[in-house]
């Protein structure tokens, strides 16, 4: 059962989506299996690491794109492995090479190997540069809200921040600076990036997020195509739970008001 | 898209259901809004309160079973309103009266009407006699892991610990005590109460919950069947990322151990 | 600094303390470290396990109140190890007679070895004859408001409830019983068992709590004196920020209300 | 009773403090209790917003130096109210001026009035300029490791992630953000903003930070004097719970191994 009759559209770039769930192509085992996670998770939108992948690049080895149909998918090339503006960009050059003229990517400049932590000023600098490059930016980001609100100022389409680090799977860490984000947002914000299960998920959408992005949650389950799908229902379940408005908390039935922030 | 291929089968009394969300019948605005609700949520065991709701004893006043066919719903009555074994007894008989012998009945005994947190001596009470007497017994109760393994011994077919208190909203206030529960249980384990929105219902699932019975969190929505119908992906999502096996939480991704239970 | 001119006294059985923290005599790894906890924690309460402890029942053994000096601290027998309302009758009995007819007792019955989680309905029990019998009886119940008005009812002069289970250090699992029992509470209401650190005891007392118990915590710190320390500290912030009247929690400085309950 | 001998001292530019704990003069109902907070804070270092507070620039005018005496108390002169670098850096060079060469200053540039959040870009530029300009430069930021790494490489002496927004008392929103600058400190690591009843202070320091930094948490407490004391206590339980090492979180006390973090 689809939310569309009561939702109204999500939209990026001018092109329509029916699913709020972008996954990642990364962690699987193989290509077949990234090819069943993707079909059991239901996305449109499919994240491809443009330095870790080949999209043509390497011609004569195995190509994504036998595998992610860009007729079929939405093909988001994305900066994994950039450490400055100056690699994101010549990435997001390439990719739009590769494919042919595309300008929709997923711009993301990382502080260090070790935290996967974005580094924030380069990504600043790079968003300027592919913007007035004609690109179509998609953001991915911390969750400073100051940050977020500059890079949307800047022309990114979409901002991104963290729920929690790359590959940590802790879910929201700090739904507080997001909700700052989503309340300040003039461009869809989605969350990208510490989704571990498919409750985080669900959370990430009841707090108001247009989409999520996620890979580890799905690539490092014990089964990751049954964790594509568990995450399809969770985006359906959050975004409807959205929708529908929830009831306020109470500390007991009986309690005449709602619930005060004073217990932790 | 459902779950049933890969899942084991949700088993009551012998009978088996595709749905793992039970939902209650009362708060909503009117019959034609609990229809609705129902039908939106795809649950198929609905449960009634035989003192609040007319299934028959007040004959020429409107009837829930006109609404909800038990030809198509399992009806599961139960003693909402009743503070302490006696009432309870009295109430699951007439029940069974009422339903031409049906013996299916949810057990709840409650201590007072401020807090409505459950009386788990006089629910022990009344399920021995209860069942004893040849009921199907599904039993509300605390999430105190003695309770509900002597509940279980008693022969109650079905063990349903609060999330938390009834009409709070306030999602799993113990994870701890609801683990515990299921590490020892004997008999299936639904989450009863204290739902308030999608995500407390995927993660009650996701901690290994065979299902889960609500009734505020979607009949006090501001939109009633659209969180009916995000519960229903919620509960599936949890299910299948129980079922799929989460990836451990790490403080960041190269970290060589999972995290430990250091932080709060 | 003491908080004794602005607080109302500590008082238990007639006595008035000073400390508003409890400490078990077991764990440690002599009965040096005992001794030298016990002196950094400030505490004038000390319990003792009747079951595993000599306070005179084996002559010619080391006697523990040759280390705590009745003359100096309050002897608290408990009665740990005993898993039915018989063997914890006997148990308060015998410490009675060790005593000199000493009244002051903490009743615990526990249910099993595997979880330590209480049995409350032996607890009920147990506290019924023992108040009968003269006893002034302190005791160790679960969060559930209703047994602990029950407990309360029967003629305990204390109700103690567990943050979380004994010996997980997991802190206060489920704060919102607790505030119940705290806003119904006829009789001091303890924290007993859960504490692992001192935030921990802090938070129990911001919530309201008269006073913590506590064994693990400190004996199972990696520097028990040190911990004991902390734990004094972490018990006066707690009280003192009670008294204090916190500040409301917002979502920014300059939101217009303060937060409700909405952000999990 | 102090935590000498045990602990290292806490050490800035070159001075020692026995208090970890630092507050600010800011949103007192007056200068006498103002005073008195500080007094029963037991703090050592006292922060004064610059181009709130008059410590010299209004000849004629209360000065607050006459309450807060230089001589007993270290004056850390603020940029509160600062919103980009420039008028942080004249700011502190006002202050060195008024303090007769006076080269210890707490650097904060905002972003906003709204949500007081910190501008991390404008931060990093002021930083630069006020350490080549011979300032001993304590740094109010964000929880982002990146940008703390860089604010210390800068030559800061302190780096101070707010727990959470200035004004909010929401405690630490991330402690995995925390955890992650603490693990790669060169420098002290103060946690400033955010907390908002002593057992936030406590987490703070338990979790390894040299000292904490607050103002609304004691200013806007119903009785101000009392938290203070509070906070006195809570930093001194934090810190000694940090030294001597907690216990680990186990589900139940028989449990084989520490709780892995699968359970929210």
């Amino acid at each position: 059962m689809s939310s569309a009759p009561i939702d109204k559209p999500f939209t990026l770039a001018g092109r329509t989506f029916a699913s709020r769930l972008l996954i990642g192509t990364g962690k699987y085992k193989d290509l077949e299996q990234t090819r069943l996670a993707i079909e059991a998770s239901g996305a449109e939108i499919v994240t491809v690491a443009v330095r870790r992948t080949n999209i043509g690049q390497n011609p004569g080895e195995p190509n994504l794109l036998e595998v992610i149909d860009p007729a079929r998918y939405t093909i988001l090339p994305n900066t994994a492995g950039c450490y400055n503006a100056e690699e994101a960009v010549r990435t997001c050059r390439l990719a739009r090479e590769l494919l042919d003229g595309h300008k929709l990517v997923k711009l993301e400049v990382l502080a260090d190997q070790k935290t996967l932590f974005p580094n924030v000023i380069e990504t600043l600098k790079a968003a300027e540069v592919l913007v007035k490059d004609g690109f179509d930016v998609m953001v991915y980001t911390s969750d400073d809200p100051i940050i977020a609100r500059q890079l949307a100022e800047t022309g990114c389409i979409a901002v991104m921040p963290l729920a929690g680090l790359i590959g940590t799977g802790l879910g929201i860490c700090n739904p507080y600076n997001l909700r700052i984000i989503l309340e300040e947002a003039k461009v869809p914000v989605l969350v990208d990036a510490g989704v571990g299960t498919a409750s985080d998920a669900t959370i990430a959408m009841e707090l108001g997020c247009e989409a999520v992005l996620m890979n580890s949650a799905i690539a490092h389950a014990q089964n990751p195509v049954l964790m594509a799908r568990a995450m399809q229902h969770a985006i359906e379940a959050g975004r409807l739970a959205y929708l529908a408005g929830r009831m306020p908390k109470k500390l007991y039935a009986s309690a005449s008001s709602p619930l005060e922030g004073l217990i932790r």
